[in-house]
């Protein structure tokens, strides 16, 4: 699995650091793994569902453990929903992070067509929740944009339902089916592939979700691989549906193998 | 289809009063078509799908309207959830409505087993939804009951997300299929006839919801009629799946001709 990459995506939480309410630790090795892909010459993109942060908050938050990121490096969901905003005239109505809301300073949220929900986190109020139901089902062709479709993910103080648990329950009450703008979305790794200038051939996926995250690759072409770290459990080895090119420790044993394959 | 009926199960909400922030108001003729129902020697059950007050709580409310009702003539989807618990020896966590958590007294709650959700209203907060979530994902085979799998409901202040739409955020979050105990599932409908002692045949279910109440009904042999009051509305006349046995203007016409047919 290891042969003739050119380009890795690298998933961000779970991979290369555990995030917790005191911002997060790194993985160990991870730090040091991201600087001997750039030193390789290997192109690299970071490919998160992050939506509790702007990218700006998010890199620096990065920068802090140590990492070795910039802003133009991250490919991100809320970037990706603005875009298809502007393109279709559509006026959200939020339902995401308060650090989130300065991605969509640009847009029109006037008097909304289109409900875009993220992982809104503290923000997933009953009233919050009811309020963006009101919205949606109000609308004769209810519009609902997800920033992402995870189920859960980790943080130190325990799991944490993700956006796509509630974009589920926004779906059931409205008979509607969301428009998912993040990982899995195939259209989310192929601006990564494009912001690299790789096929999918030469790129491969790291990351901790068996789903979102190999899963999602793996139907773009791609080769993926999952970590040991982040969200992954044992019962990952036996999904029904994916099964990853290769299974590593942590990205530190993925890096160690890449590089002595170029 | 009023021929031969030796028993009647009633909805409540929308069939014999319509909700509201003050209590609620009973629909026009519906007092005294209970008391004619009760004089004619007819079965009769209060079928509910109530998960926000106990039987109690709610049987006062109903009577302090002028209802000839007890808390021995209602079918409500605790007493029914119960009745598995017991059966399963399972311990719920419970993410009910504060007004119901009574109904489960008797049931041991230590160490839960199973996660157990009704209409929870303003206890459906961010901290309470991930609790339920981490109880059920660190089951080695979760288990979740829902009392209901209704998608929303009006207030006078405006339209609630409902159960179902809570259900669905934790089947899709653990990849769970819920166990629903309320209307429309099989056995409450069985439950109810059991209680009255009548075959499915010489039953007739009223209600104004008609997938929950008649479509649940006559998938169980009964016979079903949906009043025009409640939450109906002329587009359930045309609905795909589920065609009533006949309409009826109210509950107040509907016994008119029942009683008829004695």
């Amino acid at each position: 699995w290891a042969r003739a990459v050119r380009g890795l995506l690298l998933d961000v939480s779970g991979v290369l650091y555990d995030s917790g309410g005191d911002g997060g630790v790194p993985i160990a090795g991870s730090v040091e793994a991201v600087r001997r892909i750039k030193a390789s010459g290997l192109k690299l993109r970071f490919c998160t569902n992050e939506t509790q942060a702007t990218r700006e908050k998010f890199v620096k938050k990065l920068q802090g453990m140590g990492f070795d990121i910039s802003v133009a490096e991250v490919t991100a969901p809320a970037p990706a929903a603005c875009r298809i905003l502007k393109e279709r005239s559509l006026r959200p109505h939020l339902l995401v992070h308060n650090d989130l809301v300065p991605e969509f300073a640009e847009i029109d949220k006037a008097d909304p067509n289109c409900v875009v929900i993220g992982d809104a986190a503290e923000n997933f109020t009953y009233a919050n929740l009811n309020e963006a139901f009101r919205v949606l089902i109000g609308m004769e062709k209810p519009v609902l944009i997800s920033l992402g479709r995870g189920r859960y993910y980790k943080e130190t103080d325990g799991l944490k339902l993700d956006v796509g648990a509630y974009m589920k329950a926004l779906e059931y009450a409205c008979d509607v089916q969301a428009e998912v703008v993040g990982k899995p979305a195939k259209m989310f790794f192929e601006s990564a592939l494009a912001e690299m200038g790789l096929p999918p051939e030469q790129a491969l996926m790291i990351g901790d979700d068996i789903v979102n995250d190999v899963g999602g690759a793996q139907r773009c072409g791609m080769r993926a691989l999952q970590v040991r770290t982040g969200k992954y459990r044992p019962c990952d080895e036996n999904h029904p549906h994916v099964k990853p090119d290769a299974y590593v420790n942590n990205l530190a044993e993925a890096v160690d193998i890449i590089l002595q394959q170029l």
